[in-house]
């Protein structure tokens, strides 16, 4: 793609973005502080910028006035950049000069990406289901055994085929298809889990059909459902698509499911949700790659626990009670077209194997799709969606534990927190003097709320400039309009009511802050204890891996800075995007990585946070920003320093 | 049961019957003849004999005057045996002096039944699907996997099993299942066929359900379908019943089936009428045993290779054309439901695999039940049906061909020929001077016809009585009206037209009879075919089984005579009724027997007789009552003395 170089003066900061980026991401993405509160709709036109080299496209907006624009003053809100350009940030909307030094680009984890010709190399990419192009000899009076007898026999010959078993289906196929192109065939076989067992022949078509194998691949997730059409062959994805989880009226959170779901006819009505979600997926990443949905042959399914037993119609009832068991671990392998889904009749269904009530399959999914279980390193799993999943461990063991942390960074019990969708503040800066934000929303419309991403770096912004000080509570002497007090709490106005979508000041309050400081401490707490069972310590971790939709816009320093990531080198953390669909993903070309689930699974050891002593103590412990043990933070001061601005 | 003495006067002949026996059908088995032409209906008359010790039931009639009736004398086929009688056969309807030192009771092949208790103390006694009941521990928080996992665990410790797998529909229920009485439940167990593969977990209940194992057998025949409700415990059968196969109106045989079934959408009719036949007869089984259809967990079902196919939803088109190719030998275990079946959704159905085209799973079956399978003896295994199959073999080897017999022995090409039902003569004697017949017809009404076991009877007496000759013609130089020559044939007039229900005289042909002995050839080609392939012959029989409906009727002296049976001791020749349904009956109570199943089928190797050249000499020397070579005979005039009248 096309790359752009944007120069940011007075601050002397260069950046390269993609065409088409948008100015004010470009800035906030290099650090550079613009005022900036509509979000983007050009409302406050705090974010005048002078083009001082090059041109923007658009950018101009009537709070411009004729001669501004002449001179080149331009929205940054409103201005895409389409070459190198040169970019003067006006001092009435910049920070004073004593900060120019102290601009620095935001550190995000490495994307780590599946790299299909490792496991071609390893000759582990073998498919669970394989379509393979036979001649059959015709039968003659010499050889008048039954159509499937010359079959087997000639998949034992020429292939070396065994313990082969017909699908009655095919059966009821096989004499006509047999004959329709003269004895030629493709068989589609789904591979046994373990060596030595059943190889079923699952479907038959006339010709050879072997160029089209395809599979499916679908995280459930609470909140949002995604799902990726494959290419068995190459491993490629051929096309994605992602939708809200039908369930969403129903409730929020699992729990919230499971206690709609326990009355009446409840938990049918979700299960039909759920699995008109999905079969809108499958239909329109079918419809976006023109396949034909008989060339599909395998679909793996990943979700949390609850999202599973909802989805294949098990009564999640007993996973919200004491003493909070699932009703399996591991599900058996059966048709789609079995679970409601809109698929072809042979086509199968796997369902990634759970842990525990809280320790799901979209957890699994992402261990197994990370790579985490066959690794020397020592890993910190973290899966950060709706609920927080932790793993820690290597490829001879494996600690989990679900972390109650609440959904504070998901914007729940937060007086303006709110999902990750449109409106919602998902960036910010602070001009350290004025006090002044910078905001991005998503969608660059106005405010409405603020997401987890926006209520982490609001966190670690207002930590970094000493507005908060590390207990959370707000340094009232400062001078600002900005910071003030309303029923008996401090709060930060972020954005003033004319200038947001609710006709409201959207603020932080010290409750809020007081959640988040729980949540993250939970998840702290989380790490500590899960380490400290099997006698290690944070210092002791080779590598961090992100999963989930929050984990990819963490800064990793701002995480740090507030204690939610344990503070390691950067360089050490990756970001696997969504884990649960990536093993998905995994699961439905590589048999052997099948193979190993089990296991895998078997090795995972779980942890009731509620139930172990010392969480209480490491939480309490946590209850600071970043953490009371400040020797857990070495590297605070400094990177306080910084990035204060 | 009362059994009652009869003894037939002038013969001194004394036969010992049940309570209720009719009086002619008592004449019959003893071989005393008394003329009846009218098959019970009191029309003829001719029947009249005279009580002299103890009395008779009914008998009596308009067509006896008042003197008669007070002197004694009774219609022997209105009469009712319920106590010893003395009964004297008038001259004038029996055979004269001359013949009363060759009377001579019939010899019918000995039944043989299933002795579950061999099975038994062999530890051979393991039912296909089994229920265990368990006491699965509660969670705790000391133990909170999964109510899957702490099930298995319990399984293996307390009953050591292994490799349990469950379906889905299993865990579904589980965990509300598990709940009901207080964690106690029966489980539902599918056996693997091989051992080291998966136990299915299919059903589960709360309480203990261990008492109620219950199973189903099945046999479809072309013409009949059979089903019995066992105990899979004790072995019983609890309850049977059996119809027509709702197919008949489609076609009278398996070719005619095919032949319907290849136009449009006509082999989905044949499905859906042959699965409503079948379920008409589980509703009434289960209704005459009172049982719950849940407690059914398995169904077996065997049938010829044609019936099978139609039943499953496989075109069975290939079956006859050239190569004469079945679609497979193995059918894959499934759901009953799936087939249509109106069972619960766990029952798995079990289908008998084939041999060929033509010979099938009934015959297997018979193999599998007969324990032929097993023997150390040369075995000669006779299936008579619609079709007629031919096993020869023991524990080592087997060969099998189906016979092209055609449809003569089951009425078929014989002009007054017909399906052995109410009206059809099923028994016959003559009066060796007179040569008036004795008739006894299904139902005991009126003639309509011939059923096979009439005609087989009818030859081997016209033969033994010198009315036809070895050649199967008629002595021309007989001194009676019955045998005349119409169109340019000659024929025995076996009932007067005014005595039956067609209004036209009921005849045997010449043509008929030579129809009869090509059938009876096609069969003993076929036994010789199959030994000579072995270097074997007729001598080194040990054994032969008979099964099938046409079975249970055959006089072996007569079959023997007429060349139908090779001629070995009688004492070697046993019947075991619906062979087919025995071998379904004991797959679904021993799951030793169905290992074996798979096994003997490959052993059985398949003649087409008609593209085997010895056939057809052994055919043409076949062709002769009872044969060419009467070395293979040399009974049969010692047979036909006796036997004479």
């Amino acid at each position: 793609m096309n790359k752009h170089t944007i120069t940011f003066l007075p601050y002397k900061k260069q950046i390269h973005v993609n065409d088409g980026e948008n100015l004010i991401r470009a800035a906030m993405e290099a650090g550079v502080h613009i005022n900036a509160s509509c979000g983007g709709e050009g409302v406050c036109a705090k974010c005048r910028v002078l083009i001082e080299e090059g041109s923007v496209e658009d950018g101009i907006s009537e709070r411009l006035s004729k001669a501004d624009i002449e001179q080149g003053y331009r929205l940054a809100c409103k201005s895409i950049v389409r070459s190198d350009i040169v970019v003067r940030i006006p001092v009435e909307s910049s920070i004073d000069n004593s900060a120019l030094n102290v601009v620095s680009q935001r550190k995000k984890a490495i994307i780590e990406e599946i790299d299909i010709s490792i496991l071609k190399e390893a000759d582990k990419f073998l498919p669970p289901v394989e379509k393979i192009f036979v001649s059959v000899p015709e039968p003659s009076n010499a050889n008048n055994s039954s159509d499937a007898t010359r079959l087997i026999n000639c998949l034992r010959e020429q292939f070396n085929e065994h313990q082969l078993e017909f699908e009655m289906p095919v059966l009821q196929k096989l004499p006509d298809v047999l004959r329709e192109k003269e004895h030629q065939i493709t068989l589609t076989i789904a591979r046994p889990v373990r060596d030595g067992h059943k190889n079923n022949i699952i479907d038959v078509a006339a010709g050879d059909r072997t160029p089209h194998k395809l599979a499916i691949a679908v995280d459930i997730g609470t909140t949002t459902v995604y799902g990726e059409l494959l290419d068995t062959h190459s491993g490629d994805v051929l096309a994605s698509y992602g939708d809200f989880n039908g369930q969403i009226s129903y409730g929020e959170d699992v729990i919230s499911r499971i206690v709609f779901a326990e009355k009446g006819d409840n938990a049918k009505t979700l299960q039909k949700v759920v699995v008109q979600t999905i079969n809108k997926i499958i239909e329109k990443i079918i419809h976006r790659a023109k396949v034909n949905i008989t060339d599909i042959s395998i679909v793996t399914l990943a979700a949390n626990t609850t999202m599973t037993q909802l989805f294949l119609g098990i009564n999640p009832r007993y996973i919200r009670r004491s003493p909070y068991v699932p009703a399996t671990m591991f599900y058996p392998q059966c048709k789609a077209v079995d679970l409601g889904l809109n698929m072809d009749s042979h086509t199968i269904a796997l369902i990634y194997p759970c842990v525990s009530s809280y320790v799901g399959g979209d957890v699994v999914a992402g261990v197994m799709g990370s790579g985490m279980y066959q690794t020397d390193e020592l890993t910190l799993f973290i899966d950060m969606g709706t609920n927080a999943e932790i793993v820690i461990g290597n490829k001879e063991w494996l600690t989990c534990a679900a972390c109650s942390a609440g959904p504070a960074f998901e914007g729940g019990g937060v007086e303006h927190g709110m999902r990750a969708s449109k409106g919602a503040i998902e960036d910010f800066l602070i001009d350290p003097v004025t006090f002044e934000p910078m905001i991005l929303t998503i969608g660059n419309v106005r405010p409405k709320g603020i997401c987890g991403s926006g209520l982490l770096t609001m966190l670690a912004v207002l930590l970094e400039n000493n507005i908060i000080g590390q207990n959370g509570k707000f340094n009232t002497e400062l001078k600002t309009n900005r910071i003030r007090k309303q029923n008996d709490t401090y709060e930060y106005v972020i954005v003033w009511a004319d200038q947001t979508q609710i006709e409201r000041d959207i603020v932080l309050t010290e409750i809020d802050i007081d959640n988040l400081i729980r949540a993250k401490a939970a998840m702290y707490s989380g790490y500590m204890t899960l380490l400290t069972s099997v006698g290690l310590n944070i210092a002791d971790l080779d590598r961090i891996i992100l999963a989930g939709g929050f984990g990819s816009y963490v800064d990793l320093d701002k995480a740090m800075t507030i204690g939610l990531l344990p503070e390691v080198d950067p360089e050490k953390v990756t970001y696997i995007g969504n884990g649960s669909l990536m093993g998905a993903r995994m699961n439905s070309i590589s048999n052997h990585l099948r193979q190993d689930v089990g296991e895998t699974v078997a090795r995972m050891t779980n942890f009731e946070l509620s139930e172990t002593p010392s969480y209480m103590d490491n939480y309490m412990a946590a209850l600071f920003l970043p953490h009371t043990d400040m020797s857990l933070f070495p590297k605070f001061n400094v990177r306080k320093e910084e990035k204060k601005k």
